[in-house]
């Protein structure tokens, strides 16, 4: 968005003027080679562009190699508390790393640097509320969000006095307020460099994926963000569709089909929800962006639908169908299920 | 939020020092009286404070001032296209109704403005992006937020000239971009006012929790807001409950547990998602704003999960409890059924 930086992990740009991108992290340990592989191909299908691997300990280190040889999917490695795993992941083949100032001594960061530097590695700082020290709590007067910016500042500076700067910057916590104002701090002090945005732990279903949107959107609208994961304790297939929804809400990034439906009233004369539950499957085919509104009555409904490339504005007795503005006949509600798979071709 | 002036709808205080609103709207035809009660107390249930009606004809006038009179939710009546049905709707004994500047005949409001005067009726002018009109588009050179804006200036100013002020402000349309600026634009000229903020047709499913949420939350974030919709096509009940998660998100207003619980990882130690399966069903007899932590692994786990009030770490073998931060002992992951409720108690 508004970083002027920009970084290349094996050919995927991330900042200046890339499109915010959408990650996930596979949810699989590294020895199960098959399962990692079909979870990476998974994510490709869904649009995911690049997923963090945990190396918890050295003796995955051939497993992460062979993932990173064998699948498409940029693969950066999740590194806390030892240092020597990063350089091992590098060695492995892994073009970026993940590192958590809150688990990683700083004294031992040097080595990591020299190896990054020399192999051209993308290094995320990545701070989370799980793990800032006691003595950034009290530099930050208990305010864990500035502690949280403390902690990435920290890091940040030692590797910035090192003269790396192939930096992704990162802070997640929790709460919603907490994390943006972090963000917002870590945006203040480094304009320049890319930054990945997101929440930990925003937990299952519909309270995560709110929580996670609440945190992401009011980053992005306010220009900070270039890339993204929604952490929800679900498939991470779920969290990369999700992360394309909040781009495409926020109109900054489009995949798949923009479906507007009306959230029905005691004034509808369509049944919305099974039209809806009809036209979903029949929309995969359809190019990135395309509008398709499903509208229930006659307040909203035939100018919203105009409005659409695909409009199905519900009747008394069916609905009227519009594509591009122009009408394409009214149908009976049993004529339609035949009828839209023919309407809805571009 | 930020607004001055408060309403009160039956004793359901808007704006100025009141909490943000939830609420929904009815999605049975009035005529169906067992079943517009039976979801006016489900609705209740999820917390719902005020619920819309769309009074779409006169024939259903009798309907509605049943339905005022049998259901304790408070109820504003929908009303479009024709001012006649605002009077019947206050008549028939609502304390709110909903005008659409888009679709309402501004000369002859007077008769509904005196009506409502005389009756304490709040009005909310409700425009949305299906209902803006071509003289407003162009005034606005295009720009559809600005035509939102200006709808809904035009029948404020008529209402605020008649020295009405019981009002209710709000613009929607399906475009997040676009409906937060135009909600931004009223609040700069009537920071005075209640706001009633939303998504029209955000759609189905996921995305269409994404798309309201941020709308709400980047609204909520600037201090507009005073009550919300989350416009699902789904159970209006779901709506609610997708309300008091952004407000929890935001942590404008607790209701129900707030449970964190981690993304899991290639790292984790416990199986997170049938933890949280199991966990969620306990939760439903804890107080309001109450956390309980889910946590995989020994990064986050432990001092996440001791900080919140009830904390359970996954470890290789199972979990630890703790519960305000004081360990309520370790235990395998097959006696943990057994062990949560008596751990999940106040």
């Amino acid at each position: 968005m508004n970083s002027k930086r920009q970084v290349n992990i094996n050919g995927l740009t991330i900042g200046g003027n890339a499109p915010v991108r959408v990650e996930s992290m596979l949810k699989i340990s590294l020895d199960k080679h098959e399962e990692c592989l079909s979870q990476c191909e998974r994510l490709l299908k869904a649009g995911c562009e690049m997923a963090r691997a945990a190396l918890p300990e050295a003796k995955y280190v051939p497993d992460l190699k062979a993932l990173v040889e064998s699948t498409r999917l940029v693969i950066m490695a999740d590194i806390h508390f030892d240092p020597a795993l990063a350089i091992l992941a590098m060695e492995a083949g892994c073009k970026a790393i993940r590192i958590n100032p809150g688990n990683m001594p700083l004294n031992r960061l040097n080595d990591v640097i020299a190896c990054a530097k020399s192999m051209g590695v993308v290094i995320r700082i990545g701070a989370n509320g799980g793990s800032v020290s006691q003595s950034q709590l009290e530099e930050a007067r208990g305010d864990r969000a500035e502690a949280l910016f403390i902690a990435v500042r920290e890091q940040a500076e030692l590797l910035l006095e090192n003269g790396f700067t192939n930096l992704i910057l990162s802070a997640k916590s929790s709460s919603v307020p907490e994390c943006v104002r972090a963000n917002e701090m870590i945006a203040e002090k480094y304009p320049d460099f890319p930054m990945h945005i997101g929440l930990t732990e925003a937990g299952p279903g519909d309270g995560g994926i709110v929580k996670g949107t609440a945190c992401i959107s009011a980053l992005l609208m306010r220009g900070i963000g270039d890339t993204l994961r929604v952490s929800l304790t679900d498939e991470p297939e779920r969290e990369v569709r999700v992360g394309y929804e909040i781009l495409k809400a926020l109109e900054l990034r489009t995949r798949g089909v923009n479906l507007i439906s009306c959230p029905t009233c005691g004034r509808r004369r369509a049944d919305v929800m099974r039209l809806v539950k009809i036209v979903e499957p029949m929309l995969e085919g359809l190019p990135d962006g395309v509008s398709v509104a499903v509208m229930g009555c006659e307040v909203n409904g035939p100018k919203e639908a105009r409005h659409a490339q695909f409009g199905i504005a519900g009747t008394p007795g069916g609905a009227v169908l519009f594509r591009e503005g122009k009408s394409f006949g009214e149908y009976p509600f049993d004529e339609l299920e035949e009828v839209l798979p023919k309407f809805l071709k571009m």
